[in-house]
């Protein structure tokens, strides 16, 4: 029997323990999954004879350690921050490790023991990071085996409600961390390339720069730029790319809506609003608004924004009951950001039976043999409901078929990395496919930003 | 003799050196104006007989030590962040010391061994802050006397063009430090009270929260909120006040003009363009405009503002030259709000001859007897010229008095302090009055913020 240990039994988890204990009889697997809440990990166990579970505080050495001698590979599911503990136990007992996560630079600076080891560290292999870079990465290897070179890449990820729950005006419900969807853009302006011009937005206009996305048979998105959209440039060989830009998906009308929480200020999370605890969602918008002792919150907040109360801007606020003078926010020393969240959740909170959707496209440009083409691609994955999201599968998945791939031996090239090969992204992308989790490839004529020059 | 040393030869320390050279034969001052750069402290010295120029590297221990020791008060016109190594200079040979700065933490944590030794430690005695805190606690103290209670209190400060030179669309030069002026509001968002009511306005949103302000035979001027108007709130002992705004004072339009900038991130210091060095005043504009291969940068840039050609603010960014192809910004890894400072500094910076203007403006409002009245107090100082400027001298005099008077024991009160005293104020600015800075004041009905409730 091989061990895995899986640590961290969140939302994401359960779809990857599905997964691996469907195969564990035939792939003589046993699995611990750890967590420190153990009715988790218990939950997740499902009784199955080839599961464990356990309670483990990551900040508990004794057990931490133990826990990892025991194992052949070792899975992080944990928050970010905390994969670290887990890694350095990795290397001293020379154990594989796999995690949905972006690397960080604690993270980085364990390649060379890695290496030196011959283990493998495979991160960023959730959805975004993870299918965004192994279905880009295929496409973009193949154009230049083919001899094309990359004009243009364009690449957008969204986690959304699915189409049949879709029914607030937002088009929009929390599927994941709200309060990354609260703080989404913040901390220095966008940056990208477009026709070999550097471009920069600042987060306050970051809403207002949107791009239209068609999705055949979902109809169409929008899409910001993220913060860094050259996070990647080096890294897929793309230096000298014109155009270079990653977004977020959004339903048409979402952004502009947004932005009316960024320019009241309301999106905020680097101070905090004096006595939020007793404010009501009406007193939360006011602290906005300039002060009058005879206009109501609802004619200043029109008048800031120049809206009429019958532009649908107008319903949107109304159907987050913003005005209420009665629900308190009850929040101790919170930021805009936090009381904002908290309202949000009120109306945005996916309900039992509801289900999400991932959404993903990327648009590439390249030359070959004198001539512009245009490849777009695109990805959309459904929910099964509560337990099995879209965000669950995607990020699951090819977690769980990494790990197991690495614990064959089919994956083995050590070092701290990302799964931008063709030895990793083509047998995980083809096993997600037998999962619905598959990409629909069209050619066009090149676009790019320049169609009257063609 | 008495001797004082002046360590910063900058634009304020003119007219302070000036007061004290008109006045050392009759109060028997030695002084000993020091730069690091000889020549300057030359200049400000005038071959007068009670004065000599020494050349005095701050971080230099030896020079500065034995300059410290062979003084009797220390004047720092130094950079804020250059005072702490003169003050501890001050602490070890017993020395007192004035100047213009804000109370670092550094600075404060030298009050115990200021008053254990008998030290007046004077800051923030130049306008803004200095006169400011002078004129201000001078009203309220004495509405405070007469029995009344503070209910309102706004208080704004601008440094402007004189009338005379108000020649430019924006009505606005730089006669202080550009930089500054960039930069201002940065940094989180403004906070202030109104009518018992916290409000908060984000960056972005700024300078379109303007008031209007009229000062008698000066015309209308605006104000934009500072970035934190509770600062001295407890100081000034004003905890239960129902308005406390502080604000900056530009001509009219200003803000609603600088405000482009801010929309399109050109004021953002916070990251380095890419290729600043080689790019054109027109290229910077075109990095915060969407690429188009056929729209001008000049037609992007008034579809994005949302602005005519026939608009007064289109001619206001025409007269800044900004979509010159030609002049080169020449600034290697400069921030956004660099490259624009180097384009204003080309329009806005005062020539020869030309005068620049200092304007205050505070609004008081309380209730004595059961009567709810205010006063109205403004000070406006012109300047003489390019030494003897409005800044200059409404920075430089108070501190030249307040290093007089703390050496003829007139103010002796030790330890770290700012000029909130009537002791201080008193004697402060009614000297100042003989020089043309004086606070001109009327009562009026108190408007507050519920003019209809009255």
């Amino acid at each position: 029997m091989r061990h895995i240990l899986v640590i961290g039994a969140g939302k994401s988890t359960g779809v990857l323990v599905d997964y691996l204990l469907k195969k564990s009889s035939k792939e003589n697997l046993k699995l611990t999954i750890a967590d420190k809440n153990l009715e988790n990990a218990i939950a997740l166990s499902q009784n199955h004879e080839n599961a464990r579970a356990i309670q483990l505080d990551v900040f508990n050495p004794e057990v931490r350690e133990k826990q990892v001698q025991l194992a052949d590979i070792v899975i992080s599911m944990l928050p970010a921050r905390f994969h670290i503990e887990v890694a350095r136990d990795c290397v001293r007992f020379k154990k594989n490790m796999v995690t949905a996560s972006y690397v960080s630079e604690q993270m980085q600076e364990l390649h060379e023991d890695a290496v030196k080891n011959g283990l493998v560290f495979m991160n960023e292999i959730g959805v975004d990071p993870g299918i965004d870079h192994m279905s880009a990465m295929q496409v973009i290897d193949r154009i230049r085996e083919r001899g094309g070179k990359m004009l243009l890449f364009e690449s957008f990820t969204g986690g959304l409600v699915a189409p049949e729950d879709d029914n607030n005006l937002w088009n929009y419900k929390f599927t994941w961390n709200p309060r990354n969807v609260v703080t989404a853009g913040q901390g220095g302006a966008a940056k990208f390339i477009q026709e070999g011009q550097y471009k920069y937005i600042p987060y306050h206009k970051l809403f207002r720069r949107t791009e239209f996305i068609d999705v055949k048979g979902y109809g169409r998105f929008e899409a910001y730029a993220n913060r860094n959209s050259l996070k990647y440039r080096s890294v897929y060989g793309l230096n000298d790319i014109l155009t270079l830009y990653r977004g977020t998906m959004r339903r048409v009308g979402f952004s502009k809506a947004w932005n009316m929480f960024v320019q009241l200020g309301m999106t905020d999370d680097t101070y905090a609003i004096e006595g939020s605890q007793d404010m009501s969602y009406r007193d939360f918008v006011n602290s906005f608004l300039p002060y009058s002792p005879t206009d109501s919150v609802e004619l200043k907040m029109r008048h800031v924004l120049k809206i009429d109360q019958d532009d649908i801007m107008w319903d949107k606020l109304m159907e987050l009951d913003l005005f209420n003078a009665h629900k308190k926010i009850g929040l101790v020393d919170a930021t805009p950001a936090q009381m904002l969240q908290k309202i949000l959740e009120d109306s945005w909170t996916l309900k039992e039976g509801e289900k999400d959707m991932i959404v993903m496209y990327h648009k590439f440009g390249y030359e070959i043999n004198g001539e512009r083409k245009q490849i777009d691609s695109s990805m959309v994955c459904l929910g099964d409901g509560m337990l099995q999201t879209a965000m669950a599968k995607t990020v699951g998945l090819p977690v769980a078929m990494a790990a197991l791939k690495i614990l064959n031996g089919a994956i083995k090239e050590p070092g701290v990395q990302i799964p931008i090969k063709a030895s990793i992204y083509n047998p995980i992308l083809e096993e997600l496919e037998d999962y619905g989790i598959r990409f629909r490839e069209s050619e066009t004529p090149y676009l790019g930003y320049n169609p009257l020059s063609l």
